[in-house]
């Protein structure tokens, strides 16, 4: 199986202000989008991907002339792949609100002529899906063969077959959930207070400052990490490995691997990542709740999309979003007799595990989309 | 059920050193002390009761004018409870490092004539152990009837077992594990590090500068809250309950119940604990594994503890110590062929469990004490 190959994005400008769930709207904007694959003639084979908070458009091949820059899904998107580019055009966008290179908190705010900051509007899964939806018409492409997403991108698949089904075929939702829960909303919490209150932080405001609340985002990256990994990946990964044969009983310095990776995650992650993105982000994730206009009823919240196809995965050691979260969506699309597959994937590397190259994973999503496939061709 | 009513705690001065597991040595210290009930004329119904993170040696009662002052496992020790101070003579020691009246880092290290800050050293369960060891030896005990601990509690009473197994005869370890796990230890090293990368933390030597790092206590202890609590009772108790009945789309405001809770019981507790405090006894519970000088082999480990009773307790929701961790415990010592009756409690509020006022959980715990009560009137 090849790669995409050297990839280059574009740039995508959209003049007309973008209406938001909030009552306020985006002016004028920028999105980062890439493609793989040929559209064909009746611009029925385009597969949009949607991305996480660590993500991009950038969803496969790489730079020119940096051999490390895979995109983040390249083990399932390529020539051969689960996801075949030479069968589908595929297609990522950097969501508004990003620091990606789309149109974020870290841009000018054209009212004040400094960045917008803390005051960049807050983005609902709703208000991505809208401008994606607005990418495709850009592209000329009036419906999807299938949306596709992971975690927080699978709330944008589902939220595209409530907002705009007639434009999406299938819908393939990843390690995803209805809605998140008390503990989600929790670290989710944690993590923003720990950035807001990094006196770097400044209000949102610490471009002017010269300054990036690294302590912060070292610590909200931290907790992220330890949800995105199960309790025994981390055991068999890390376990109690000394760095030293001896103990140097200190409460300051490195005594166990664990916390060795843990900082080198958050260290790296400081260094490139918006502060603000992160709170603008994890807020899409808390607000997500398609069922909360139904009074809590998830089935009547996914009436609209009773004609479109959906494949649901997840993985049994995800505790982020549990193997139950996935059920939950499944058992309102079967409520509602609409065609769904479910797959439980008996993998051991929790949350991240819908990164991963799993056989069985992508087994379920080679099938999918041959089938798929199948029917473009007819 | 009577409370043991008004109890006045004592302070006891040590002035041998005491060697530590790392070492060092502590230089003359202070416990502080509170005991219920009446202690035999053979000295025979003595139970020790270790402490966890955030609790002291004021295990029951009140102090006189302050009626909210209960001790921390009031519910459970008391005239007619589960662990009876008609029958009992109960004992509370606050661990040296803690922060709350016995030596520790807030107090002045001998050798500079400042506080200790983060130069207090660092603190083993075995170095408590050994500190209540001499706590008992100054009350003229020779031997416990039990001793007994939840969590990090239990881990002392574990210890107990392992260090001064002569002087122990039973144990009940509630809620605890035979070592951290990699996820334990990362939650400890993102708590620790929110706390050492607070302006405010000074290195440790914050008192000097008249601050207290606030903002790094209060990450800590949100973090330590979602631990202690289950999914399912976060979710029950608070779900996706909103503080307003409209959404504020707001990243830093508060918009849902579980933040607000959180957000409050971090305030709270970066009003009164001690920053370096926390540090060292997270340290302690990361270095804790008997099983470490052995090869691994936990049941090695046991060994000396062969004349020992025990009785362990798990929580079926409790995902910081799970049933399984315990059941370790259980293991080692049945491969030991040492009495050990285990209960493993179906609540629904995780690690906190062992707190709480479960009538099946105290049902054990009374059935084991008037047992043990027993054996001493014989």
């Amino acid at each position: 199986m090849a790669s995409v190959g050297h990839v280059t994005p574009q740039t995508l400008r959209f003049d007309a202000p973008l209406p938001l769930r909030s009552g306020a709207t985006l002016p004028a904007y920028d999105l980062m989008v890439e493609t793989y694959g040929t559209l064909n003639a009746d611009k029925s084979n385009a597969v949009l991907v949607c991305h996480a908070l660590n993500a991009s458009h950038h969803v496969a091949g790489t730079y020119e002339g940096q051999d490390k820059s895979e995109g983040w899904w390249d083990n399932l998107v390529g020539p051969g792949k689960p996801l075949d580019t030479n069968r589908f055009f595929v297609i990522g966008v950097n969501n508004p609100g990003s620091c990606f290179g789309s149109t974020g908190p870290m841009h000018t705010n054209p009212a004040t002529g400094t960045p917008w900051g803390a005051d960049f509007p807050v983005m609902t899964v709703e208000d991505w899906v809208d401008a994606q939806a607005r990418v495709l018409d850009r592209l000329g492409i009036q419906r999807l063969a299938a949306v596709l997403g992971g975690s927080l991108g699978g709330m944008q698949a589902l939220s595209w077959t409530l907002r705009h089904p007639q434009r999406v075929g299938e819908c393939v939702a990843v390690a995803t959930a209805p809605n998140l829960s008390a503990q989600n909303i929790a670290f989710n919490e944690v993590a923003r207070r720990a950035i807001i209150t990094d006196p770097d932080f400044h209000g949102g405001h610490f471009y002017a400052h010269g300054v990036v609340p690294k302590r912060g985002l070292r610590v909200a990256r931290m907790i992220g990490h330890i949800t995105y990994l199960s309790d025994d990946s981390m055991e068999a990964k890390f376990g109690r490995s000394m760095r030293e044969a001896e103990l140097a009983y200190s409460t300051q310095d490195i005594e166990f691997q664990i916390e060795s990776y843990l900082r080198y995650q958050g260290d790296k992650f400081s260094e490139y990542f918006d502060a603000n993105t992160y709170l603008l982000i994890t807020r899409a994730l808390d607000y997500f709740d398609p069922a909360r206009e139904h009074g809590g009823d998830l089935a009547a919240a996914f009436v609209p999309a009773s004609d479109i196809r959906f494949t649901v995965v997840s993985f049994t050691t995800d505790w982020r979003f549990s193997p139950a979260r996935s059920r939950e969506i499944v058992k309102a699309l079967v409520d509602n007799r609409i065609a769904v597959s479910y797959a439980e994937i008996d993998a051991p590397h929790g949350h991240d595990a819908f990164l991963l190259e799993d056989p069985r994973y992508h087994g379920v999503l080679r099938a999918t989309f041959e089938r798929i496939a199948r029917g473009i061709a007819k």
